[in-house]
């Protein structure tokens, strides 16, 4: 069986089924054709997994499916788009049925609850990696990028943080916990929900946002250079997750990254107006902290840290 | 130096000088924002290289980011579309700022060719890999695909094909060709041209297309199968290139792969119109044989080959 059997037996059928109306041709062709709304700007990005460094080899392939798709869908809600459709090239050592079957099971449950169809994409021979390129819609100029934050707008975050991070610790052994937490924490590392419930907020009230996938300094400091500011956030704000305190590792809210919760700035007086909507679509939001002109300070009541020693995961740096 | 540096440094400063009209924002954030003009669908297209698999390991950066842009332009051209932007994600072993230098000179020395600006991506640690997603515009319906290929077209294929395949045998040290042929076999293996210079002939006159990366049987056989009709192809109509018959190997132009030529078909009454521009733009094209109800056969004056024993190259088949 080759590429193009594979291709036709485990994703084109489930593909055409979920065409939609902007799908002009889906999989099958050199390429695919999509029909734009008018009145829609189009949003791209693309992110690869590679096995052995964003997911251990053994992982489940229906969990690096979901996360893979995941992953990229936040990027188009860190945006306030809407997801439009999604291509995937999958690299593998070998044509392995049992992981194919796994992995498009993974990838369509996903595909439906983000309601973004697949539309085309590649196989390939090789050591294991998947890529993922999601395209979203949003009205013309309505989107939100990194760099719109001005001082005196509030800092918010849309959860719970590090619950990811301390999953990761719990796969690779390095720390022991109650079964309810682990496997709350498991499925923070593995089955990431992008915040498609937020993107007519963001639309509405977000100056910048960004999505938390590599921590909430690395993360914000992005805002900040984009935007040339600076922060001030009250680490008894930060909606780390429970368990963090008790473990004394608190800092896995602040660069555990993989939280996929979003993170943005409303000027101050949208702030009302967007408190009540979130209460309305009953949604949480934090209030961590405000933009200032410059300085990247946490305060804790009686002592102050330099965020700026702090870093973002890092991919090449060891 | 971490992702986003690597990024600033290779990609962001060319790709910024080179953002259209149609970017509205290009790499720097979770994701690009593009216009797609009004009337226009989107064409989109991802294909993966992979060192050891696409391409040997040490093969010359600028080789294999040239290369990885023109096959996804190919299949651009392929549905008759224009180009219009691409994604680009690079996994790699380690940071290896030679690697990158050389590997942004030939990325770009292609976009510029092609007429393509760099939006957006993502750079990982892990084994040598490049996924590039390209995008296309095309005026709404004219799009051509595989499936439109009627009984009494005729089968065109836009220039020679074999020397790719000839210059891989090259690089691999299997035969050895005078200089000259040698530099034209490894060209046309190391940096392909897709036919950009094709795509208005193709939306006003071509009924089915494809571009010739797998070989010319395997990608017919596509066009074939999606347009439920069989064909009847000359041996001595077939462009190869002109070594292959002393050297014995004609049948690398038949199944050798990777000379990104367009083979397309059109209806008999339109072919004087369409030699008529062809001549006006000074191209050369090769009418090999006929679409038929069905059988897929080659024939050569006294014998004829039934072409569904070859096979395509076919990543998985061993």
């Amino acid at each position: 069986m080759g590429e193009f059997s594979l291709i036709e037996k485990y994703f084109s059928f489930h593909s055409l089924q979920r065409n939609r109306g902007y799908t002009a041709l889906g999989i099958g062709d050199d390429a695919a054709i999509l029909n734009v709304p008018p009145g829609q700007q189009l949003v791209v990005t693309m992110d690869t997994l590679v096995a052995d460094v964003h997911f251990p080899l053994d992982t489940d392939p229906q969990q690096i499916a979901y996360k893979s798709l995941a992953v990229n869908v936040s990027d188009l809600v860190a945006m306030a788009a809407t997801p439009a459709y999604f291509l995937l090239s999958i690299t593998m050592p070998e044509e392995d049925e049992y992981f194919l079957e796994a992995f498009s099971q993974g990838l369509f449950e996903a595909a439906d609850e983000f309601d973004i169809p697949l539309v085309g994409g590649d196989t390939c021979k090789g050591p294991l990696s998947i890529t993922i390129q999601a395209s979203g819609f949003i009205p013309l100029n309505r989107y939100v990028t990194r760099c719109g934050a001005r001082i005196g707008d509030r800092i918010f975050v849309s959860g719970v943080l590090g619950a990811a991070a301390l999953g990761l610790e719990a796969v690779q052994n390095r720390v022991d916990l109650p079964i309810q937490q682990e496997q709350f924490c498991l499925i923070a590392l593995n089955k990431p929900q992008p915040r498609l419930d937020l993107i007519n907020l963001l639309r509405k009230y977000a100056t910048a946002a960004i999505d938390l996938s590599d921590g909430l300094i690395g993360d914000l400091g992005h805002i900040l250079d984009n935007s040339k500011v600076g922060a001030v956030i009250d680490r008894q704000k930060i909606p780390a997750y429970e368990a963090l305190n008790e473990l004394n590792c608190f800092d896995y809210a602040l660069t555990g990254g993989d939280d996929y919760q979003i993170l943005f700035t409303v000027a101050e007086n949208e702030i009302g107006d967007l408190m009540h909507s979130a209460d309305q679509q009953k949604l949480e939001l934090f209030e961590i902290g405000e933009i200032v002109k410059s300085g990247y300070l946490m305060v804790d009541q009686d002592k102050s840290t330099d965020l700026s020693t702090y870093r973002g995961f890092d991919h090449f740096v060891t």
